[in-house]
């Protein structure tokens, strides 16, 4: 008998026995929970709670709506251990990568105490003669999200805390994959003092979406998937009057050049390829060597440092990185190394099937890497969310670069260097919006925001720092003129006697 | 034989024979010129042109930029009267209210030629040991704007300047009804010395804003006009991957508290409502009286304040107001005061078919004033963009309140008051993105941002002002870090002998 | 025996036997401590300390930093009954006045904890062709704080969190009255994870002070205290080469206008000029009344206001306020009470030598009221600093500015009104560095930064908030440009074969 | 008969008969102007102009300020041959040096054309319940800037165009050594439209600046010169009251590095020591060579870069650089060069006594390159403010940072590298204000600051820039309530009948 993942709604867990989803240890293979899926009733129940709660948080200082978010980072890092384990379970990833994904996840709500800054508005005295002008950012009201299953705790993070310290009220709509530390998470943030109603979760799949993307009470979304799907939450929402952001899917490439620090180089791709089985949307996929020199070191030495390199279940703690998510998703990364070696790549380290001991049902892919990659094969044009770092051999930085201009994600990318001018050149000219220097996941700190260019996101404004406070809030301008003196010129006469 | 107004492209005036359309005098009611209507091929010959002219632009720095726009800040002060009488054959408007809206057009220019100051990223020293991590707003690319007949250089003024300032190339689509001074300001900025292409200006009607929103060398839309076509705007931009900001229609609302400097809040209110025949998206086409004595008082002294007003054509400076734009919509104003009066509203002033001796053509409108109007009126729930101000009586701040935030727009309101209480909780509390003080058209200053809630704007960010550099600019974030450090601590042993 | 409270140097408590001086409960009139007053040696030792953990402290990332500050606001909280019987027994004020200023001094520490985002600087790429420039703002190095009794938790809590934050390291010389709970607190600052050396302690007198003020190694002064020492501190520490902010006295003038809400402004003012035996730099110690009317008034209902009010000493949480700091200051304040009464002003209620008992050797001092203060009087151009509000009379509102206006300080002000205009006047042109309308102390919260003018502070920058991101670090401005493509360029035919 | 350089105060130009003094073409050694050297009177009237035209220049709106500045950048730009003549007769710099002084004060015009932006204010709405807080930042009053020979046109311009844009008034006390320029480009503020007494001029010598450090009505000093002076300046104006910002000396370093683009190097250098004639406080004065080999090929470049340099009068552009400013300068410049060449440097390339036909009375220096300077030597210790580079070589980069960090000024620096590392490493550690990386001349633009570290400036913020707008206004910060609701609540009884 497995427990039922619930939802949280105005406060209380609550159940929506209707229909349910098998939540799956990815290490094992096994069922290990269910996860309640949302009738467009029980979603509908949670936007009013958020309708419902928001007149008096917006009414309460920001100040005061800071403090929950400093008593939520530290119950966050009261219970780190406990979340990793969940997300271990339900995802995969190794404690030691679970505990990254939730440090940066904290680091948002960080952030987020620094609300009462962040929201000052710009004041102007004397726009005209005696004329003043102000704006304010206002919360927009019940604003969502809609979170994919890599960072069940981290997405989430970008999005809520700040979201509410702006004054909104939140539904958020996690991965049906892995649900349990998103849903324990957004407790925590309850047991921080949040009042009833702020903070909402429900668990469920396209039906609860779409309640979220069409409501009318709902006024923002903010999404984080693949990119077919960032385009329809996109347009459907646009379509329904809200303010959206839509992140999507992404293809980050690496260029080698040939007076890298190699052995650097080598051991920085080596965690941003096949860390948490390169199920980031910031995982570097491929690497542009420049120069044959530079390529055949570099292939020599990730042969090497891919040696030792373990992949198992998220229990073992010694484990480089886990299991995918699903089994269907395990046949399609393999489907994708088969299809760059019948295209006539060279496999040259081989992660299809690994045997791994007592854990032979899991969803296992090895670190996997693959020379003469060319632009026109499928397995270079699709974004392929595994372990498998693919080579491209080109003869001049301008070849690297136009080839990353040309594909259609721009989500990160980096170069690897010594020198300033190369470092410059590409970080002013590369069609992408997140760039490394010598930083293979040029993640934007907490206090920077996140977004790709190109299709790798939908919206004007990027995920959490200081964008998000424009995205959870609208601006209003406030022009203020007294015309009368009355009281102050008139009281020398009306008053004394 | 008329002159036929053609399109800017590439530097070069062009005509595009194929299609015209007239092009009337609306204070005589005659047809004064033709403008010609741009082919897909000519809008795809300007898209070119603006492509083509990018990557220079994008590379000349900031402040070389800004350098075109201090000088075209000269020639339109130079050229001020000429434009002015630009404007008045078209438009209809009287010089001095012309020349008031080259003025605020004037400021945008202004205002980017700040850019260098305002293009300025973020950078952090240290985000990790030894990283570094900044953004960068870079431009957009080709970019555009498609604007309305009722401030032919003013709303132009809010886009490309800054567009342009910011490092994008612009084609412009300015409203086939008075296109001419629209098309001479960008001539005037072509003057001062901007390179070829990266302004154009296509003369057209849908088939040319279809090829804008749609061809994807376009990367983001300006639009301001009417809501449903703001809406098409929008959703079209945004099904085509280009950013978008859609600002429509608006019912402006102004409070008059029973403690208001009355005589002042007339005074304002008659500008507020009848300037430009009401015919701006920021027009005071309802007061809302608090409390019968209010009202009463409110209705007298309009009716005095009225009665001097003199509408006419726009070539005496002599006149309040001038014609509005075209005989089917002086037919819908009147239209709109026929449906008041079925209503059961009272007409206390009656502008509808008024004598202009001279001037028995031109589609004149006068000024209107309707007492006892309800929200269930077609006349009160619709955007009239006439000379018509509407009453509305009700008994507490509250309901008025409620009034205004139940209104499907939100662009501008105001409130007539001296309490500063009352001032701050409407301020607060009012669902509309732009709010006056005791000031009936708080249209924020060229240095704030332009922009409604509601159905009247679509998109996050607003016009002009610090929102049109983030519209106009896309954040990419760079984080650095440089591992070795051979050159420095290597050169103790290496070169020395 | 009593105890003695030492030093906190490089992480641990130091004594300096050699001096020391009496610690009084101004409640009893008793010795309860002593306090140690460190020699040159024992100061320099301080600075020594801070100067070895500099550099470390400098490379540590400011979000590492902030995390300090996390705690450290935890354990503040944890620890506030505590700190609040510590500020009672020693400087006398009353738990909940106590508990105030922790809070405030606690919501500084929360504004530190968002150095990351204060310590940005302005990034602008192409200032030239292919020229980069931005700002860094560097930490100082060794800076020092100098504090006053009258709030032990907060002023240095203005202070060290965010010089520390910004990467400085630190030096308090605290008050000699009271320096228990400011040594705790430093030490609760220690616990929270602080590297030793970075915060220091030393309690003493003017030979600890000149010390701070001349080495060379201290970089910043901070002070708050009275006009005569602050413009002794400015000069000094300006004459040996560092920066200084160094805030004196005031004396805070209210206008009550014939509008007021007068039971309102009365209930504002009796804490504003009573709480902490006005014992504030922003107590408010001059109500100016416009007009005879109002000024009856507001006698009357400040009489009759003042009846249930219960000074008392500190362990009595049902005290109004408590005892001022010493005897000789009790005399003080009494002494300005009989100058008034001789110089013929009113004493409507005499708070001189009440009776408490069971503390008969407490140093108290009534609430007092005075009618009918002239400019001319001693008690109106000087400093009390004791729960003596002095009522003047005027017939203007003209006359009430201009009378804080020629005062010399220019500290706090407020006006009362209901009218917007009178506000917006006298906001704009009082010359008083921090303006309250309605609100009797203005004191900015810690997201704002505070500061009088004119002999009320010395230095261009106000103390904590975003004035002090600014007065503890030092800008650095960077240009860049990388003139040599070789690296980018040489590859093609360079490293292919 | 000469003509005589008199004064601007409030509007006219005035004389002052009284003194006068010599003004040399520095070209030739001949007296071609008399400058009126101001009295206390003269001083004190022109303070009190503009103290009399501050409070209507206070309150006109920011905007309308800011078009003076546009006008006044178009004057200087038509003018802009006429004032480079002006420069070039008086101070020796040829025309193409004196254009590039203009254009960068130019630039500073720019900025503050916007003002409007630049002094906006931080709004915070709910600082607490219904509490709203916000900050003005004010004008100072009368401030006043005391400016070097060096730069007539450009320093002066650094100053008062934001200080007026910001709304002060201004007392300039130009250089008495090439007064002319300064005083006419007064002028042309003047003529754009500035309100008479707003912007004023005193020619003068110690006299005129002592009134204007003592006088009480002056509220801040703005000072460009040498350390000895500043010190006295900012001591004696702080001993009075008013801010100050006082930039002092200054002894630049370049770092050559051995992977640096030497020929790139060399070329800039040639431009940074010897341009102006080395008498800029930026000028490079010092090359660190990095290695012997560095240093070599560094002294084998320059030697052979300096054989075509062309020293020579003002009025023939093909000069590379022109005259020192007096005979008494160029025998002190001459005895740098002695005492280095007694201390044992190497002069590879001797400046001393060229021979200029037709100018055999002008104050020339001829290019000079010194090689194997030491830290002790005096013409290493002190400023030269001449055309002499000198050489040190040292084994590392860490001795390189040694020196520069070690030396009393901290004005300038710069390296000359290749490597990412080694530049992100200088600027960060290195003890300076302004950083080059390749850039030998790192004088910020004007839309960041200027200013030096340790005793090249005193003061807490920097020159120009967003500095500069902090600089000329105070902060102020406002809190207000509206605690009564009777207007809004009790509307609904007190007036419906």
């Amino acid at each position: 008998m497995t427990t039922t993942v619930g939802h949280l709604i105005n406060g209380e867990m609550r159940d929506d026995a209707a229909r349910t989803q098998d939540v799956f240890n990815p290490s094992t293979g096994e069922v290990t929970k269910q996860v309640a899926l949302a009738s467009v009733e029980t979603v509908e129940e949670a936007i009013a709670a958020a309708q419902a709660a928001f007149p008096a948080w917006r009414n309460t200082p920001p100040a005061k709506r800071a403090q929950v978010m400093f008593r939520f980072k530290q119950l966050l890092e009261d219970n780190a251990d406990k979340i990793c384990a969940m997300i271990g379970e339900e995802h995969g990833k190794i404690a030691h990568d679970a505990m990254g994904e939730l440090q940066r996840g904290i680091e948002n709500v960080e952030y987020a105490c620094g609300a009462p800054e962040l929201l000052k508005g710009e004041h102007s005295r004397n726009v005209g003669p005696g004329i003043d002008s102000w704006s304010e950012f206002q919360p927009l009201g019940v604003v969502t999200g809609i979170t994919p299953f890599n960072f069940p705790a981290m997405v989430p993070l970008w999005m809520y805390p700040m979201a509410i310290a702006c004054g909104n009220t939140f539904v958020l709509k996690p991965s049906e994959r892995d649900p349990t530390s998103t849903t324990f998470i957004a407790q925590l943030l309850q047991e921080a003092g949040l009042p009833n109603g702020v903070m909402n979760v429900v668990n469920g799949d396209k039906e609860a979406v779409d309640v979220l993307l069409t409501d009318e009470r709902v006024k923002a979304v903010s999404f984080v998937g693949s990119t077919p799907i960032a385009e329809y939450i996109y347009s459907t929402a646009n379509a329904h009057g809200k303010r959206c952001q839509a992140l999507g899917g992404a293809k980050n490439h690496a260029i080698v050049m040939p007076d890298a620090d190699m052995d650097n180089a080598v051991n920085q791709l080596l965690g941003a390829a096949f860390g948490s089985s390169g199920e980031r949307c910031m995982a570097l996929s491929v690497a542009v060597a420049v120069g044959d020199k530079a390529a055949d070191t570099l292939v020599a030495k990730m042969r090497a440092g891919m040696e030792p390199l373990k992949v198992g279940a998220y229990s073992n703690s010694d484990n480089d990185f886990g299991p995918v998510i699903t089994q269907a998703h395990q046949q399609k990364v393999n489907g994708y190394i088969d299809s760059a070696e019948a295209d006539g790549a060279n496999i040259v380290v081989d992660g299809r099937n690994p045997q791994i001991a007592g854990f032979e049902n899991g969803f296992f892919v090895g670190a996997t890497l693959i020379d003469g990659v060319t632009a026109e094969m499928q397995s270079y044009q699709e974004e392929i969310f595994g372990p498998v770092l693919q080579i491209v051999r080109v003869d001049t930085m301008e070849e690297a670069m136009q080839l990353i201009n040309d594909h259609e994600y721009g989500n990160g990318t980096c170069i690897f260097t010594r020198d300033g001018e190369a470092a410059r050149y590409f970080s002013d000219n590369i069609q992408v919006g997140m760039v490394g220097i010598n930083v293979p996941l040029p993640v934007p700190v907490s206090y920077h925001s996140f977004g790709g260019w190109k299709r790798s996101l939908f919206g004007d404004l990027h995920a959490y720092g200081p964008d998000s406070v424009r995205f959870y809030t609208k601006r209003k301008t406030i022009t203020q003129r007294w015309p009368s003196s009355s009281m102050r010129e008139g009281v020398s006469f009306a008053f004394p006697s």
